[in-house]
């Protein structure tokens, strides 16, 4: 029997260890999609508690606490940080199976020294101990500094002023070089009920009005210009529905018009005016050497009482099961018409969808460039070890392992570095049982060049 | 090499086997869902050979046999025992990796203690000492009691009389509680041919004429009274295609007339009809306290000149592929906008759907409620060894796997509780795995809650 | 550690060394589906060079290039031959977990001898190595000889004169039976730009006027009947998408009417056509004793700089993910309303499938006829070793493995008949893991007959 994840965890192999331990280890990250706030960075307060860093946005935990029955006040509510550490730690202790046991230890772990499992008995123990080493100054950029982030992209909106990156250039203690990454998903929906209000933030900080399609795009293409200047060079799009439909400018025109007016879209008009404008922007990324993500597949906050009292992100999403092929191949084909596609990364939430993207990815290179559309790293609900396992394996199946991006946290926590080790243990795993099992030659020398590109490299040429 | 399902089949470690053997495999059956007729257990005549017991009613065996060649005289035919006997025998000897060949041999180990492979040359010896043994007095009601059951649900229609469970309640020597389920499905299928005869079976076992959809709510109500009266707490839903539209009582009222008067029924009619007669049961369920399950993408009956000749159910049924996320958070949706979900299982045909639904109840949990929407067991193609591996895993990694409610037969035979035994090994062994391999602690005492929770409580913990 | 691609390469018990070594070994090959022109194995000329043989037509072996940054001269341009096999190497050697890794250095180690692992460095040795081998006489007819192919099936048009094949029922020195297959895709093809020409060629060859849906209709006929006296067994079709609507017959004359004219045709017209087409042509297969394969699932062309510049056919096909149960199993159900079903083989590109197909499948057997309706082997992006594991278990799992039809080559290389080798030693190790896991018992005779059965009878039987 294996000790409880010692530092051996999940490195089934001799070869596995050594590639682990000799170069994944000590490779650097680059965390190129996350969710945490830039002012959160930037303003470097100490946490109050191990609950504040750890159930104060994790969705993950919250659903889990949900379905073991935990009351919503000891989860999102006004219940002391004790009693909801103590909630998590008897909900979490079963947790057999989940990520979220794996991530928790790691946490403790690396972050706070706890060796043993977290329980309904020590929680109290293991509470006052992280909180003491917080209190310490294990202040958000420590934590990032620790964990041997070189780079980091947090998510932003085109309205966003990127004061707190402004600051952080100026100050950063964090060893990383952190960066904006532009999600327009406000300026892509215009059958939300708060879009006029969002079209004149654009108009505000734009500095124009927008009366029409081309309007939009303009003040949109102004804001790339302004995140490029600011060191963005990584988009992101949600696009729950991959949209597949064109439009003339004055159809598009006409769509606007009504958005500002507050009258309904309809699923024709949204699809098209979402192509269209991705069409854009897609073209605009390409000029300015920027990488394109696009996120497919969630089907968000269908738990209606729980929206209506928490609002969106609270752990109340599932995923969509759409077929995609048709939709995503026609899209990247219309983006790509008369520019060529940007750098592009495809995400689905939806595990179906792997060999469906990674072939068509695999279809639409770029003369020279080497996986100029790719996969993203397994997604969300997938991103634990069964799904990432699957993930790696579909890609090197139909791809190349060695070009792999590699993993992003998507997180919302400064914690959730880990997440890469997880990744980068996994990995190592596959490579490692591959060798031993006669399937790939023991060319330490090769093997650790895929280890060292796929742990870092390959993501930090994003932004080269 | 281990020696052929010896008492550590399936267990590949040692935590596994202490798992199984020192809680899963004392632990009692709550089988809350199969098919087996409450006429038979209540007139617990023996069976007339091996042949009646396993041929007769199983269609994974006649699936096997059809797909090996065998004449269907020998299949659902007039052969006799023996030779059918036989040709069985000599398919399942070669069904490696095919579920048949380990519930044939569990069956035959447990029941009849028969301990070597059934192959073509044995079965006659094999045949003889099966149906010694059945005529030596072992009936449903022992059957039953030697597979320790405590608690057995069948699957009923609103109009059946529940006679048989009101005779087992006066006399059964089975040891088990013996329930009714209610499994309205001929009620919401207004476009059966045979819908009007069912309507005046509603209205003569419900003492009340079906004018308007109001009249036909008013009617299941008081039968879901009846049943709940007769021990019932739980329900039954075979959705082949997922309804997800509304309609008001005008429109609900013209399409019972045209089921009444025998005129077709549009898909879109059909789509309203269900889902607003499910949101009323829904709710009915969630004031009883019942439990409703779900069962969704059958694809029913496709083989033409079988149905023909035999009917439904005789194994040429598939399996439907279509997206079921969307319409299936709306019907949640739409069931809770008024009243609080029932607790709730879903089940899918298609094991695309594994995560999708998981994540799906994982978003819609009760205040407090452990578990309030889950997933129901890997079904029916679904219940053999990789296909519960794969479940279970899906299931733990977003969701809580000691909350699973654990394995039902779904069968229409007695000798299928060995069923139980085969998930449990499963279970023990992917527990004991992951132990054994460092990613869970080998805190015995926690695992064995989950072993137990899993094989039994969690589902007898619908019935309290 | 194993050592790399030794003789024991995929076979991890013994149980499993022994079936390959002693059974799958020896077993010849029937390699019922490819893409080798007839006309490359009657001339019997031999190769310029390892580049013509590997990287002439190797649509998997661009892909990866293309997503390496390799440029396309050196793909598919006018780059001088060592320059291309220099540019493959490099990227094949870090293709860890790609099926190619593992066809390179089977095809170098069965066909030229060559032991260790190509690489950049010493891809100049393998490359005049390989080139003086093939120099010296290893020519198409000698390659099917010494790959010990018994019978292998071209992929054929309608129109196609099959004078290759009558030239190799003259003078043929493979060993091996040369048949065609029957590929109508053209003429089921009404909505495309060059249907009228195609027409024409028809009418050419058939000798007669088409003009009514009864005329092509009776030209196909007439096709069939003289593919079948040329040896003919088999037939195939590219369903990209699965039809299923019907159409009588003046609508159809409608449909060919615009067809000749050159007239936009619906997609419901398209589906129309397609579906009574098939219906027709599954019928004249049935009443010929000839296997229909469908292959559904591809999505083709997607690149349009590509197609434009390439073709068709050269690494920018993706799969599509659209459900296919309904439709599937209306088509059968229409094909087989008037005469029973051919001997079929169901295939879909996309592995969401596997359980599908397999169960419709299935349910669709035929009175006392093994395995008449079933699917075929893991296809294109899925006949890798994950894929084909997946697949075996799968089709293990809901059908009998015994009567499974094995594998084809797909390819359009004469170097490809190592994947028959590989496909056999995966199939070893799953039946030899099961064997050791006591999970089947260790009955050497029966494990025999089905590996035997798997590797070629099955296959053979279908020209029988």
């Amino acid at each position: 029997m294996k000790t409880f994840m010692d530092q051996n965890f999940l490195l089934e192999t001799q070869t596995a260890r050594t590639l682990y331990h000799d170069i994944a280890a000590n490779a650097p990250i680059c965390d190129f999609h996350c969710h945490i706030p830039p002012r959160q960075i930037a303003e470097n307060k100490p946490f109050r508690s191990i609950t504040e860093a750890w159930l104060g946005g994790d969705h993950y935990k919250w659903r889990a606490m949900r379905i073991a029955g935990v009351p919503e006040r000891q989860i999102t509510g006004d219940a002391p940080d004790l009693e909801k550490f103590e909630a998590y730690a008897a909900v979490v202790e079963k947790a057999v199976g989940n990520p979220l046991y794996h991530w928790t230890h790691l946490e403790l772990q690396r972050y706070f020294g706890v060796e043993e499992p977290l329980t309904a008995r020590n929680a109290l123990g293991i509470f006052e101990r992280c909180n003491g080493l917080l209190e310490d100054g294990m202040r958000p950029q420590e934590l990032i500094a620790r964990s041997n982030v070189r780079l980091l992209c947090t998510t932003d909106d085109p309205v966003d002023g990127l004061e707190y990156h402004e600051q952080l250039s100026d100050k950063n203690d964090s060893g990383a070089t952190i960066l904006p990454a532009f999600r327009p998903d406000k300026a892509l929906s215009p059958a939300s009920a708060d879009y006029p209000q969002y079209l004149e933030r654009l108009e505000e900080i734009g500095g124009d009005s927008i009366d029409s399609f081309e309007d939009l795009k303009h003040v949109l293409s102004r804001r790339i210009d302004y995140f490029h200047r600011h060191g963005c060079r990584l988009s992101d799009h949600g696009l729950d529905v991959v949209p597949c439909a064109r439009a003339d400018a004055a159809k598009l025109d006409a769509i606007l018009d009504d958005a500002w007016a507050g009258k309904p879209i309809s699923l024709e008009s949204l699809a098209q005016f979402r192509t269209e404008l991705l069409k854009f922007l897609a073209e605009e990324y390409s000029k300015h050497g920027w990488t394109m993500q696009l996120h497919t597949g969630a089907l968000r906050s269908i738990n209606a009482p729980l929206f209506a009292a928490l609002g969106p992100d609270i752990g109340c999403d599932a995923m969509n099961d759409l077929p995609i092929a048709i939709p995503m191949a026609g899209l990247l084909g219309v983006m790509s018409e008369d520019v060529p596609l940007p750098r592009t990364l495809l995400f689905s939430l939806h595990d179906k969808d792997n060999y469906t993207l990674g072939v068509i990815a695999g279809a639409l290179q770029s003369e020279g460039r080497a996986s100029h559309v790719g996969v993203g790293p397994a997604w969300w609900y997938h991103d634990q070890r069964d799904g990432m396992v699957k993930h790696l394996r579909h890609l090197a199946n139909v791809s190349l392992l060695s070009e792999f991006v590699g993993m992003t946290t998507d997180s919302r926590s400064l914690l959730s570095y880990t997440r890469h080790e997880y990744f980068r243990r996994i990995l190592c795993n596959l490579l490692g049982g591959w060798v031993e099992n006669g399937e790939y030659p023991a060319d330490m020398e090769t093997l650790g060049d895929i280890v060292r590109r796929v742990s870092f490299e390959n993501a930090y040429g994003l932004f080269r």
